[in-house]
């Protein structure tokens, strides 16, 4: 059995009309109330801001991601340089996943978000997962083309090295068009590899990690339920809601409900890269604990502000309408850009190309989501989470 | 007479050795020590920084760029919020060029740094500048091609609705390559346009905003003489020396030399668009009170440090020797980020394209260039120069 003495995962907090529940998730580097939020550090940076504006903003979490950083600059430097903490100097809660999703994602040249980054001189995409086994995957890396390898064992060495609070089993994620047999197998490859890997976790366990293992299945009830119970019945510390999750929001949230009666009841649970405003009020509803995605500060580099109560949950700070408004991004906001600068001088920032402009947006959309979060809990211990996604939503 | 009541320079010490000298230069946002450095916020914003972040690297001083705010957003919506102050956030002392040197730096297709963001569609730079008349310059707007006109008159009204509290007058910049005739011409229109921008000036004085003229004449000593009286003989508060400061550094400290005894002696000296550690040096052995300069935050979004000491008086970041480095950027810099991060970190972030390396990078060299002030003032003050400068560059 892993020892994950130095963590612990308390519930004292449950909505008496949904499976939505408050805890404390506490790690080696600190507690944090659930749920919550994992803002992404993919390279080890939140992009554009600094460690400081995150703690300012409010965050509690964060993750980096094992495929870019195996790429580079490499887990064996980060290790040498004192480990990921260290390194990008957030002294708080840290995930690193397994590197599957993104080799597999930009393997198959789909149109993840992860791609974004990776393209030929020419603009092409290139399909860069060259094979998978029993073993594990092999792919070229993005950075020099250099033939890769990972496989359960390798991924945790790695995760192992980067030295994050929390570590993901390696799976095969399988791309959305797949049809059921294919699904079956690869989930069946992935519970092995989720064995392989919690036995390597094992063998290297020293206490300072806790390793999640994730449900797969596709959008087939029966085959999330076997993933669900597998996950169970394995010492994985929490939880992961992972795979293809469907074509449509209705469809995710099916996908998330038909793990929940079946996973470990007492694990935190972390649903894999979904966290717009109203997935966190399903997710919350279905028993999720953690959210993580890179939407916020992605969308901020695009213009876009989070708010409360409005179309879409976004404002475009683009739009002309926003040229001569002087008040705040979200007069319900108390973060630095909300209480320093008006929509008129963000309009500006971003209409120039102005990096500031993203820095504050990120501010704000990071300071956004660590306070929906904080009305999420306060309300699942004392209130109506409808009334409190009313507030929020509006069609 | 402008009323520049709310204003003041005092000069408290001197260096027997040169013309360096200690002073304190007081506006209605507050007072600065010089010699001193301002920062560039060409378009209203520190190029990824916020100005909590400048403040927290102790910056006093920032510009703003006339030519770029009038095109984008346009003075006058800067001044419906509040003028430029408000708008930005910063609440220190501020100035504003006349729009002059981009218009006619950039007009002339010349590699001028304030050219970089301004190329057409096809990768190509278009010439802007349309006409020079004694009237004033029409140009093409970068942004959309209208057709746009900067008088002194227009300047000035941009300048005060812009509301920063040092603006300039409207000058030509001649081009490097033109003759001593041309110079000659040019300077004495650049003086009639002296005389304007300052009657414009008076017409609208509210005691809020202090006029500095401008020293032109070239590389040639005759008409560097002329134009440094001109000045000192108009109720400008300060002397801004600008215009072509010649092909070399040695030729640039010889046509700054050049003007100091026939300028003001009792006002602010500012030296345009230069700054770099070694400028600073000679600029203020030669009397100069204050630099701008982009160079600071530019360079960092390239992946250079500033640093105290070293060859070329900085460190590029990219270079794999820091691969593996964990001490800080500068061992003698306390700024944010030297006392968080290591080189190999900032070196992962500006390999890998990180906003947050650029971030990072702005943050030390703006913290560098307020203690290489600092350092300067006191040594002014208390001891020799000589000894400071061999510190801080090595050849």
């Amino acid at each position: 059995m892993p020892d994950y003495s130095r963590f612990s995962f308390d519930i004292h907090a449950r909505d008496p009309g949904s499976r939505a529940r408050c805890g404390t998730l506490s790690t080696p580097h600190g507690s944090l109330p659930t749920p919550n939020f994992i803002f992404c550090g993919t390279k080890a940076a939140i992009k554009g801001l600094t460690i400081a504006q995150m703690r300012e903003a409010g965050a509690h979490f964060m993750l980096s991601n094992t495929y870019h950083l195996m790429i580079q600059p490499g887990a064996e430097l980060v290790e040498k340089m004192g480990g990921l903490h260290k390194f990008c100097g957030w002294d708080g809660p840290m995930l690193t996943d397994s590197g599957g999703f993104q080799i597999f994602s930009m393997g198959h040249g789909s149109v993840a978000d992860e791609i974004k980054g990776r393209r030929t001189a020419s603009g092409e995409r290139q399909k860069s997962l060259m094979k998978i086994t029993e073993e594990g995957a092999s792919f070229r890396s993005y950075l020099d083309g250099a033939k890769l390898f990972l496989s359960p064992e390798r991924s945790i060495d790695i995760q192992r090295r980067l030295g994050a609070d929390f570590i993901l089993q390696l799976d095969e994620c399988t791309a959305f068009h797949v049809d059921r047999s294919y699904t079956a197998r690869s989930m069946a490859m992935s519970h092995r590899w989720g064995d392989r890997s919690l036995a390597e976790f094992e063998r290297g366990d020293d206490g300072w990690q806790a390793l999640y293992g994730i449900v797969q299945g596709g959008v087939y009830p029966d085959l999330r339920v076997e993933s669900s119970s597998y996950t169970r019945d394995r010492p994985f510390f929490g939880t992961a809601i992972g795979g293809s999750l469907g074509a449509s929001k209705d469809q995710m949230y099916e996908v998330v409900e038909m793990c929940m009666s079946h996973i470990h009841p007492n694990r935190p649970v972390h649903l894999l890269g979904i966290g717009g405003i109203g997935d966190v009020f399903s997710g919350v509803r279905n028993g999720i604990d953690t959210f993580d995605c890179v939407s916020p500060t992605r969308i901020a580099r695009h213009g876009w502000a989070l708010a409360e109560g409005v179309p879409g949950e976004r404002l475009n700070l683009r739009n002309a309408r926003y040229r001569e408004d002087a008040g705040p991004l979200d007069e319900k906001c108390g973060c630095y850009a909300c209480t320093h600068f008006s929509r008129s001088y963000i309009h500006h920032l971003i209409k120039v190309g102005e990096m500031t402009g993203m820095v504050l947006l990120s501010i704000h959309n990071v300071a956004t989501m660590v306070r929906l979060m904080a009305e999420v809990r306060q309300t699942i211990s004392a209130g109506s989470l409808d009334e409190l996604e009313k507030r929020w939503r509006t069609e």
